[in-house]
Parts: C-alpha cells; sequence; structure tokens
C-alpha cells in the first residue's frame, strides 16, 4: 500500500474506534436514564462502574490519533480531520461522565418514592440524544448540514431546561421533605443540557473540519 | 539552530502560551465569584463575553501542537508532552465555561437579596482554586508530586460539596420565595466541585507524562 491508502485505512479504524466509543456513550446515557425512571440502583451501579471503558477508548483514540500526525505529517484538511477526531473523542468521554453524573442521581434518590411521575425528563433526554446520534452521524459522514442541523436544536433544550427546573421548584413548597430529591432532578435537567451543549460542540468541529473556520453554533 | 533546540523552543512558546491561558482561565473563575459575591452583574457580563477569548487559545495551542507533531515527529516523553499539552488546554478551556455558569448564576440571581451571608461558598471555591494553581504550576514544572498532592485535596472539596447543598435545601422551607436562588447556589457549589475534577484531571496528565501510565487519582 502506498502512503495516502495506509494514512486512508488508519483514518477508517480511527473512525470505527469512535464510533465504538460513542455508542458505549450513548449505552451509558440511556442505561442511566433508565436506572433513575426505574429507582434501577443496580444499573446505576453499572453505569457509574462502565465509565472507566469510555475513559480508556479516548485514551487509545488519542495515542493513535497522534502516533498518525507524528508518522505521516499529514496537512491541510487531512491533519484538522485528526484534530477533530481528538476534540469529538473528548467531547465523547464528557457524554460518558454525564451518564455517571445521572447515575450517581439515581442512587442519591435512592427507593424514596419520585415526588411526581417523570415525564418532561424522559422529553427532554430524547430530544439531547436526538442531538447527540445527529452529532455523532455528522461526524461520521462530515456532514456540515445535519451539524448545524443538530446545533439548531440547542436551543430548544434551554429553553426545556430552564421550564423544568422552574417548574420542580414549585413542588418543594407543598413537598419539603422531598426537597433532597427534588435537587437531584434539578440537577439530572442540568445534565442533559450539557449533553445538548457537547453535542453543539461536535457539531461545532464537524463545520470546523470542512471549511477550517471555527464557529460558535450555540451562540 | 538544530532541529533538538527548535523544537524545545516551540515548546517553550506552547508552554507560555498555556500559561497564559491558565491565567486568563483562573481570573475568569475569580471574576465570577466576585461577582456572585457582590452581586455584580457588569462583572458577570464581562466574565460571559470574555470566554470567547479562552476559548481562542485553546484552538491556537491545539494547532501548534498538532503542527509541531507532524513537522517533528516527536516520539516517546516528547510526543506525550504535546499529548498533554492538548489535554490540559481542553480541560482549562472547561475551567473558563464554569467560570461563565458562575457568572450566569450572578445574572440570575440578579439583585435580590441574598438569603444569607455567602461564607462557605467562597471558602470552596477558596480550595477549589488552590488545586487549579497547583494543577498548572505541577503541569508546568512537571512535578509529579505536587500533582499527587493537589489530586489528594479533591476528596475535600467533594465532602463541602455535599455538606453545602444538604445544608443550603434547609433554608428553603422557611424562605420559599427564596428557592430559585438557592438553587442557584447549589448549582454554583455544583460548578466549584467541577472545578476540582478539573484540576484532578490536569494533575493526572502529568502524572501521565512522567510514567507514560494513565492513573485515576480521583477514584
Amino acid at each position: 500500500m502506498n502512503t495516502r491508502s495506509n494514512f486512508d485505512q488508519s483514518l477508517k479504524e480511527l473512525k470505527a474506534l469512535q464510533l465504538k466509543m460513542a455508542g458505549e456513550a450513548e449505552t451509558a446515557i440511556k442505561n442511566a436514564m433508565l436506572s433513575l425512571l426505574n429507582q434501577d440502583i443496580e444499573l446505576a451501579k453499572k453505569v457509574i462502574n462502565g465509565d472507566n471503558l469510555i475513559d480508556n477508548l479516548e485514551y487509545e483514540i488519542h495515542e493513535k490519533a497522534l502516533m498518525l500526525i507524528a508518522r505521516q505529517s499529514p496537512v491541510a484538511k487531512d491533519l484538522r480531520r485528526l484534530h477533530v477526531a481528538l476534540r469529538v473523542s473528548s467531547e465523547v468521554e464528557r457524554l460518558g461522565d454525564i451518564a455517571v453524573n445521572i447515575a450517581k442521581s439515581t442512587v442519591h434518590i435512592g427507593n424514596e418514592k419520585h415526588v411526581k411521575e417523570l415525564i418532561d425528563i424522559p422529553k427532554m433526554m430524547e430530544m439531547a440524544l436526538e442531538m447527540v446520534t445527529d452529532a455523532i452521524t455528522a461526524f461520521y459522514s462530515e456532514d456540515q448540514e445535519l451539524a448545524r442541523k443538530c446545533a439548531e436544536k440547542d436551543d430548544q433544550v434551554d429553553e426545556m431546561f430552564g421550564d423544568l427546573v422552574k417548574e420542580l421548584l414549585t413542588y418543594i413548597p407543598q413537598n419539603p421533605d422531598f426537597t433532597n430529591q427534588i435537587i437531584q432532578l434539578a440537577f439530572v435537567c442540568r445534565y442533559i443540557e450539557r449533553i445538548a451543549d457537547h453535542s453543539t460542540n461536535i457539531a461545532e468541529n464537524v463545520v470546523y473540519l470542512e471549511t477550517g473556520n471555527r464557529f460558535n453554533l450555540n451562540a
């Protein structure tokens, strides 16, 4: 194989590893949400203990990408491609951390009956997860259009976050014994809002890859 | 100049840029805290608007580090040095984001009188800022000992976070009208706890640089 096809083959392997990592992070987030909804402490602990795998994948991706830069001295878009691979894997690692944070909130709440049925939190999560899927797909297929579409949803998640926290707080005066649970749920809303932010960051990296210019799609 | 001294000179310039970036992030955090304590909305807005500078520095550092890898093909510890430079600048960028989050909480609270004098929050912040300083110094001087010392403080900050949020919640039943402010203060405690986490991450990178092995100093 010549150098170019070596490079392309290495890039392909790197991308496969990144897809694997993104899949692990998505599963962790979904399981964290399920653990919260079903008050499934065992599942929450599984999410917490599984985060090491995602952290290790990030290191593996970083090391492979840097070795590739050192060995092949890519320029222009090829160098940007590897830059973006580094940045996106760091964003995905943060998604894994957020899954852990949500799982920890599940553990904090424990078996205490929910102050109300959780309806809007999973709705907000659904929207944030759509953004994750769009951002990863846009990254994988280098699709600027989809990246911009993904980032557009961020405002909606922000709005839901504000409304949801406001609503949650109204439950406290009538349910002072549930204050701890309610604050944990407010934290969860904040974590979901962060999932949307990290998805937007991934989308921005897709635009950077194509144009070489940084855009703040989140402004 | 030979290649080695070229490389060393470039590394030196990169580190100077990183120190500048870390200084900006520290100032942003301190100003965010001041804006919260003094209910200084103007200062909070300055922090929010100033974050672009920190984001741009991160990109500049990433681009310089990757160009250096592509041009000089460093190996072993030199390659790790640049890997760590990339990772540390991303952690510092998150510190800038946290300053923005705290400043946004200041804006949310606005001019509403504080439900109580803020004493423990600045104490917790003081400890987190000590960790930032130690982590950055350890990074700059490649001082493993200091990196480990820094990471040891993380548990104390975590404990303060738990205690503080618990205490904050006790104010809600007697002060239901202050619920929104109290939840903002709980978020601020969470942000400070994240500052300690990012400092620990920087410290872990210093240990990785020296040993080539990843350590979870935060476990």
